[in-house]
C-alpha cells in the first residue's frame, strides 16, 4: 500500500491527520487547587528546588523521559539536503515511532542552519529538555565531529542513528545472515558500497565484533586503498586503525570479487547479477539503498544470492533502524546511561539476532512489531 | 491546598507524576503497511513535498498546532535568574495548560544560555518545527529586543508571555474594576509600581486602550521622570513616546497620591494602608506580586480598596496569564497569523473583560476554567 501509493494519495492521507504527533497532560486541571499545585504557586517549589538540584530534573520533569531528534535536514533518507522543511515528516515519524515501540516522548527539532559548531551549540543549549539526543539525516562528514562532540560535551546519550542504529541493525541482520550460510563472520569479506555516515559506522562496528572479518570499501571513485590520494579525513582515518585492508585497487567488481558479503548503502541498482556472480559461494547481499535498493531481490536472487535483505517493507529481511533506536533510548534512559558505547551496541545487535531462533533465508531480523525487541535491546544497553 | 503545601509535599506529587506532559500519536502503526504510509517510503513524498512547498508544512506537519515555550530561564516566577532547569518546571506547566484548555501541542524549550543574540539565533533555528513562540520568564531588558527582532525576523507569531500576556489580562480586569467604581479609565490615573517587562507592557497596552489615562511609573528609585538622570533605555522610550507622564517626582507615595489605580509588578509588602488612603476615592489595587502580593487583600480592604486583585488563585480576581496566552496562540493558529498586534491584544482584553456580565468587587474576571475565555480571545486575535 504505502510503498505503491503515489504523492498525491500520501499527502492526502498527512493532510487528514495533520501532525502524526501530539502532546497530552499527564494530569488534568480540573479546579483552581489543581492550578496552584501543578502550575504556580507550586511549581516555584520545583523551580527551587531544580536549580539548586539539576540532577533531579530526569524524575521532577519531561526529562526522564524525552528524547529530542534533531537534524538539519543534510541528508534525508535518500533524497539529500532537502532542508529542515523537508526533514520535519521524518522527525515526526520517528517521533511517533519512539512513542508506540518505547513509550518515549520524543519532539521533532529540524534546524534552519547547516553550520556545525552552530548545530552543537544549539543542541547543547536545549538538552536541558531532554534525556538524550537522536541525531538523524545529517551528512557526512560533518556528522561525525557534530555527534563526537556533543558526546563528550554533554552528560545525557547522543546517538545518530544513520550511523550506529543502522550499524547494530546491520550486524544484527549479519550474524543471522551468516549463519544461513554456514559461515563463520571471522573468516568472510564483506565489501561495504558507500562510505558516508551509516558506511563507516557499519564497517567499524563489524570490526569491533569480529576482528578477524575483512573489510573492504568503495566510495563512487573505486575501492578505498592506501595508493589514492584522493580520500577524506574519515576515509584516512579507517585506514590507518585497520578497520578497512586498503590492500586492493580497482572498481567494485575487483572489491567483489571473493567476497562474501555486499553491504550497499549507496543508490540504486549499482549491483549487476555479473558482480555477485563473481562472489564466493552463498553470497550475502544487503542491498540497503532507500526507496530503491542496489539490486532487486528477484535479480539477486537469479543470480544467486543465498541471503537477500534490503531496507524496505514490500520484501522479507528489512534492515530497519526502527529495530534499534526506540530499545536503544528506552534502554539509556532507564539505566540512565550517559554514553552509548560500542560493547553495548555490539550487545543490541546480539539481542536483535537472538530473537530469531532458527534464521532462514527469508527470516533473519524479528518484525519492527515484535514486541520482544525493544525491551531486549534495552537490556542490551544497560547490562 | 497547593498554596499552603510545602516543598517535600509538592516534590512527592511532582515525583509520581515524572513530567506532566508526555508525546502522544495520533496514528497507530499495526502492519508493515502503516511503517510504509506513516514512515517510510511514504514519508518520503512528504518530505520532498515540504522541502519544495515549506508553507505547507502547518497542514502536513506538528507546525500547524505547535508552540515552542522558550526561556533563558533568567526571570522565572518571582524567584529571579535561576537558571535553565530552574525554568523548565514552569515551561512544562504552560505546555500542561496549553493542551488542556487551547487544544495546543506545546513543548518545553529551556535554553542553557543567557547571549541574547543566541537565544535569537537559537529560537529562529527551531522555528520551523513550531506554529509560535511563547517566550516567558525572560528578564528585562533582555526581553524587548529578544522579542522585538523574533518578531521582525520570524514569519510565525512571537509574543513573551510576562508582557502582553500580563497586560492583556491586566486591562481585562481594569475594564471591569473601572465599571465597578463608576470612574472612566480615561479620565483615571494609574501607579505602575515595577518597570520591568510586565510593567513596560501593562503601561503601553493601557495607553493604547485609553489614551486619556495617565500613567506614573515607580521604580526602585522613585518615579520615573524627566528629571532622574539614571534611567535606562526602555524607561527613556516610554517617556520619549508619552507613555508614562513623567512630571512628577518622589517616591512611591508621591505617585499615589491622587492616583485611582495601583499596578503592582513588583515585590511583597511594598504597599501600605497609609499609601492606600492618599489615592482619590474608590481606589483600585491590582497587586501581582508573586507569591506574596504587594499588600494582602486584607489589609488592603481595611484601607478602603474598592476592588483588589491579585496573581494568586487562592484570593478573588485572580489576575492570571493562562486567561490569555492558551486563547492568544489558538487565535493565531487557527487564522495563521504572523503578528500579534496592539489591537489585537485590546479586542483580547474587551473580550475576556465581557464575559463578565456584571462585574462587582470579587468578580472582575473569569475564571480559569470558564470554558468560553479560549474561544473569545481566539476570536478576537483573529478578528
Amino acid at each position: 500500500m504505502g510503498a505503491s501509493m503515489d504523492a498525491k494519495e500520501i499527502l492526502e492521507i498527512y493532510r487528514k491527520v495533520g501532525g502524526r504527533v501530539e502532546t497530552k497532560g499527564k494530569v488534568t486541571l480540573t479546579s483552581k487547587e489543581d492550578f496552584a499545585v501543578y502550575y504556580t504557586p507550586g511549581v516555584g517549589k520545583v523551580s527551587m528546588h531544580l536549580s539548586e538540584h539539576p540532577e533531579d530534573a530526569r524524575e521532577l520533569s519531561i526529562k526522564g523521559n524525552s528524547v529530542a531528534v534533531v537534524s538539519d535536514g543534510t541528508a534525508v533518507l535518500g533524497l539529500g539536503d532537502i532542508g529542515p522543511y523537508g526533514a520535519l515528516p521524518v522527525m515526526e515519524g520517528k517521533a511517533l515511532i519512539f512513542k508506540q515501540l518505547a513509550g518515549i516522548d520524543a519532539w521533532p527539532l529540524v534546524l534552519d542552519t547547516k553550520d556545525p559548531e552552530e548545530i552543537i551549540r544549539i543542541v547543547k543549549a536545549v538538552a536541558p529538555n531532554f534525556g538524550g539526543i537522536n541525531l538523524e539525516d545529517i551528512a557526512a562528514p560533518q556528522c561525525f565531529e557534530i555527534e563526537q562532540r556533543l558526546i563528550e560535551e554533554l552528560d545525557i546519550p547522543v546517538m545518530h542513528d544513520d550511523q550506529h542504529g543502522t550499524a547494530i541493525v546491520t550486524l544484527a541482520g549479519l550474524i543471522n545472515a551468516s549463519k544461513v550460510v554456514g559461515k563463520d563472520l571471522n573468516t568472510m569479506t564483506a565489501v561495504v558500497n558507500g562510505v558516508g555516515a551509516a558506511g563507516v559506522a557499519i564497517m567499524r562496528l563489524l570490526k569491533r565484533a569480529y576482528p578477524g572479518l575483512t573489510l573492504r570499501a568503495v566510495d563512487s571513485k573505486g575501492i578505498v586503498s592506501s595508493t589514492r590520494t584522493d580520500i577524506n579525513g574519515m576515509k584516512q582515518t579507517i585506514l590507518a586503525e585497520g578497520t578497512i585492508a586498503g590492500d586492493r585497487d580497482g572498481d567494485l567488481s575487483a572489491a567483489l570479487s571473493g567476497a562474501d558479503i555486499f553491504i550497499g548503502v549507496s543508490k540504486a541498482h549499482i549491483l549487476s547479477q555479473e558482480m555477485v556472480r563473481m562472489m564466493n559461494a552463498g553470497p550475502i547481499v544487503f542491498a540497503m539503498a532507500n526507496p530503491v535498493p542496489e539490486i532487486m531481490p528477484e535479480d539477486a536472487k537469479a543470480a544467486g544470492v543465498a541471503v537477500m535483505a534490503t531496507g524496505r517493507s514490500d520484501f522479507p529481511n528489512q534492515i530497519n533502524n526502527a529495530l534499534v533506536f526506540p530499545g536503544v533510548f528506552r534502554g539509556a534512559l532507564d539505566g540512565k546511561v550517559r554514553k552509548i558505547t560500542d560493547d553495548m551496541k555490539v550487545r543490541a545487535a546480539q539481542a536483535i539476532a537472538a530473537l530469531v531462533e532458527n534464521p532462514t533465508t527469508e527470516f533473519i531480523v524479528p518484525d519492527i512489531l515484535d514486541e520482544r525487541v525493544v525491551p531486549a535491546v534495552a537490556t542490551a544497553i544497560q547490562s
